[in-house]
């Protein structure tokens, strides 16, 4: 079986999530395309990166993205650092003839995303970008519906993102919450999954309208930990300035005539991971809420009429991916899985030497919905969305 | 006691709903502010009315609301005719002095709302507009947590009224599908609600920017009955236009500083009577559906950290209009008693020269919302929406 | 059309209930079999009972339930007293040729309730039972998919009902606590509208075993209202002891084959009137919650397996009763609904010298069941259940 | 940092789960109690054991279980196989002096799992069975709830765990069907991880009745895979007798005093993994439901009577396992999460000398109820469950 070898860039939340993947995918799926080795991972010391690869079960470690990059040894470059260094690391790597695979959003701004494209198109290596929720099995089996006319023609899709880890304004100021580093705030953390859904069930969005609030206009300064999601609070120490937004809530139009809205906050007590869709079609409706992950549901227009509603579809074997996880439906989808899958689906392009969506075309267009929601959120105006074949759809 | 004599107008299904409410009423409130007197009910022919008075226990009829309206008899007037006969109705009952309490939505225009709202402001009687749900136990509840700070300040209200009972492009094409009868077509029917529920919980609504659709262009002709909702479908005969919406969807700014979303469709399979709302404040969330209508959930920010996350809290003897209804919570709570509580609210203001609220300036207000929806569909751009008090609101 | 002169029994809060369900029945059911005359209601003092009368609208009322059952001018007995009362009552109306409906429990014990059943057997005339549970449109629904053959061969059903009004042992000691009154407790106040559900769904039930349990050995004394569910609690007063059970859980077998359990309990915090049944047959499930009593859940084995899981169906005009209720699903069914759905069922029996289930020989026979549970409750043993037609059934 | 050194006899589903469980573990729990080195796989043929060497990363594998629990450089025994090995392979493992973790249930027979706990008792090993049901977060705080008192002293508890894989009779009959293999059906395979459930959270069971019921007498028989789950099904091959059950429900006695029941069925279709437990007890009630496993419900007695209901609370860094699992709540909790944690404690316990539960005292006692819920299945009798410590418990 073809050998990949990996450098992880990142010792965090997501490179614990990339190494369970890299170390499960072959278990789950059998024959598997490539075996992943786990070759070398980095953090911002060599403390760090010692520590990540021992509890990762990395062969090496290093303090230096550079120097791994440019490592003959690597085939694959997995990005899971903060977003404002997606771009220079990305760029290095595809012109080192690197495949990779980068964590969400793809970057801070469009433009930035647009160089990583064109970088990855120039260098003809294959990319990824880790907009995991399409990999739940669930939204799989939404995407086959569809895909089968099951729902029929697709009138409006609404995605929502809400979540409350930090809708108390004393929860850290992490980089999250910087725009220098972040980009945005909802909209590029979790805003971008709902348009990466939107873009994989429906299509593209061509027009937006949008009300982009922030809320919590500073939060306690962070010592240590540079990726805690959530963590404690201390209500007296100094305060930085939060200048991302909280909240954004869109109107938006898809090519094909559809159109739908979205919706991703912060701010939403008692919503932990609550990224839900509802899609109504001329021959039915599908509604999936990751909370409850394992189940998708779907109504038909042509059920009899006194036997019609929503049916709770429990995905396993007979779903997408079915046969490769559990072998009964509800024994239980978490978040690796996902990860799993999306390592699977990665690998598998990268050992036959094909492609995968969402690519780094996904990510681009995904951060010019992004760069549209918060242009219009500061006008007040429907905003255009170009395409990411537009030689003017962004500065780069 | 003192007694109230009551007209009805119409004798469809409202009539069925107001006529067990007013039967019902002191059943459920007692001590009573009034007994309900039934004293004629009205419908396009006599032999209409004949059959609703003994139906629904009338003591007469009439098929001439003119009369009825001017009867020095009749302390109120109660409308529920198809949308395009309110405004009449209601002034003339308005010039003759009559209490008035009127179907929602309370005209097709916010223009004949005005009027209404002016003869009857003139006449200085006693008025209701039937937005019912708000009625319901839990979202009184709602308003409840709300005005005890429960929740906090309050950042984003999301509203829904989705249904699908004439998502089949061959249920008929009934007067509510018709503009110059209905004025609106899921804006007005539905998202009037909705409207109001915003207004009741959150505040004045100041702006719009809204995306307003037609999915089913033309439906069967219909024949016979006059306000059926649903029913039988016909596939081959002749079709007549449908030149109202079938959907809005609307970004909305309270004029407190919130923020929130509408939308309101005739076309979501699967979805009956799902009237939703989710509010996120600064101390909690409250979250609504109205087909599980016992229940209200509720999140505190407050609560234990292993404890916190939504309450699922049933209506009863303990929460508001509770003790009045049935003696333990999920005893059950339908469309009836929402209409008893909206009758006793009413007569009461009428038996105490008081008022309640909803009323026509709520009705005209709500149009007002209507109308800059419908507006903001049109032109793409936000359209503010003026205050009742407003002389240029709209034009008479 | 037809009158039937009602005579109600007992002004509490079933007094409230059936007299609104007469009110409505000929709104919600027309053309209606008959019309329901409330002539006279009947409560233990002159005062109540005019009461009573004035609030739920009875032509006449009386402290004298014998003057009553004996007036010529009376066709229909309506008893909701006290359980201790149903048997001399009902004997004494049957007597007088009076049709009947009695609340549930039928009577505190299996041979009181035989005793009733015989004499309205001799008298011939009509009799029902107000299991009104069964009336609730979905559970309606229900039966005809199991009479369809659509879940195919019942394998097992299992009723609950739990409550938690007086899971604190605060609350007061009202008559349902009081063996002398009430005959039982969660057994015969619940358990008997389960075996009741069950009964109506699968068949009769053969054998139980059972574990009956009481949780509170007392209660603070009662001054005042007799009827009272919940109610405010007072910890430092007199405590009177609880003689019945507080909880009973059954394992069951039909004459059939099939089997199940049953379980009622009023120590169930967070359940507030928590009627759930689910059945298993070999081609489908079915599940209800009263709680959410608009839907059905059912489940199908011959859906594709990708499209399969439970259905959530709402009833409404396309379901049973429906199209006597309302115009759409999810409008809402409530406590009201069950009754006027169970005023008709009766009424139509009366007015058609026909028959209507649940009658008498439904409540002995459920009595039976209830005996048979708290036996197995004392031996330990399983139980056999003899038929209303053993004439060893019980004492009489 | 201590290697611990394992050997897998099992390479099917079980196989692939601990497999996974055993790497990922470290990236979990950190600083790790261990670092578990994945030695050698056992398969029944050497094909088969190098497959699963290579799908699941283990250094070496063998087709002779004998030779492998008799290997020097193996620390830990890791049993998967079908349940009439688990005691001779256990037995042989305790003698070599090897720590163990045993699927569940423990053996076909209380019997044999009797003498696995003395051998391993006399040996001194450290033991665990895998019930991993109880590892999910959600149980683990409900757990925590009942050892804080917040729900007061328990009275009642009800187990269900409900599939519907093989709920068609033409699933095949694999070794769970055969009773020689399996020894029960539905009890042993899944209702003993209700048993573990009740016994975890509640306390002892003492005394059992039960309902013992097959429903699907004989099955396809099956070539191939040993250990399918569903699978395809075949109608019109040669079918084969089943001779264990498909369903067994139980009324129960705990020590404590408390109740309730507890039941098994492979034929409720519409559900898949549906092991729920609901608990009321004095002060509050807790409701689980496996099928969305990252949330557990908790209602209070005490919270203020307008704000009281179910509480849903999802698990994450503030419940039990939080810290080492993902950073917030509802990011996805799957069948992976409990089974890296059952390693982890099953590890800890071995790198530390100490005992973890459940272990093979456990597993027995788990055994010894199951036994006599089938005991009492067929007299039909109350059956007392005897304690480990009991030497006349059961026959060795």
């Amino acid at each position: 079986m073809q050998e990949i070898n990996i450098a992880m860039i990142g010792g965090g939340f997501m490179g614990k999530a990339h190494s369970l993947a890299y170390a499960a995918m072959p278990m789950f799926f059998w024959p598997s395309p490539a075996r992943p080795i786990k070759k070398i991972i980095v953090d911002v010391t060599d403390d760090l990166a010692r520590t990540a690869a021992e509890r990762y079960s990395w062969d090496g470690y290093s303090s230096s993205w550079r120097d791994v990059v440019n490592d003959p040894g690597i085939d694959v470059i997995d990005i899971a650092t903060p977003n404002n260094l997606h771009a220079e690391i990305a760029i290095a790597a595809a012109e080192a003839g690197k495949h990779i695979i980068c964590e969400k959003p793809l970057a801070p701004t469009a433009g930035e995303a647009r160089r990583m494209y064109e970088a990855a198109q120039k260098a003809g290596v294959v990319t990824a970008v880790a907009f995991n929720y399409r990999r739940t099995p669930a939204v799989a089996l939404a995407k086959k519906y569809i895909d089968e006319g099951a729902i029929g023609t697709i009138l409006n899709f609404r995605g929502t993102y809400l979540q409350d880890w930090s809708a108390d304004p004393n929860s850290p100021l992490s980089w999250r919450f910087q725009k220098d580093i972040a980009g945005s705030g909802a909209v590029g953390d979790i805003g971008s999954h709902v348009v990466d859904l939107a873009r994989y069930l429906v299509g593209e969005i061509s027009e937006v309208t949008s009300l982009v609030s922030n809320f919590i206009p500073d939060r306690p300064l962070q010592s240590g930990g540079f990726d805690a999601l959530g963590g404690s609070s201390t209500s007296d120490g100094p305060r930085g300035a939060v200048d991302v937004d909280d909240e954004a809530m869109s109107l938006i139009k898809f090519r094909n005539g559809a159109v739908g809205s979205l919706e991703a906050t912060r701010n939403a007590w008692g919503r932990n991971n609550y990224i839900t869709f509802e899609i109504h079609g001329t021959e039915g409706s599908i509604f999936f809420n990751y909370e409850n992950r394992d189940e998708l549901q779907v109504a038909f227009k042509n059920d009899r009429a006194d036997r019609r509603g929503f049916r709770t579809v429990y995905t396993g074997p007979n779903t997408p991916y079915g046969e490769s996880l559990w072998p009964i439906p509800a024994l239980g989808i978490g978040y690796s899985e996902t990860k799993i899958i999306e390592a699977h689906d990665f690998l598998k392009a990268v050992a036959e030497g094909g492609t995968v969506e969402p690519n780094f075309a996904d990510g681009y267009q995904a951060a010019l919905v992004d760069d549209a929601i918060l242009e219009s959120g500061r006008t007040g105006e429907w905003v255009r969305v170009p395409d990411v074949t537009d030689p003017n759809a962004t500065d780069v």
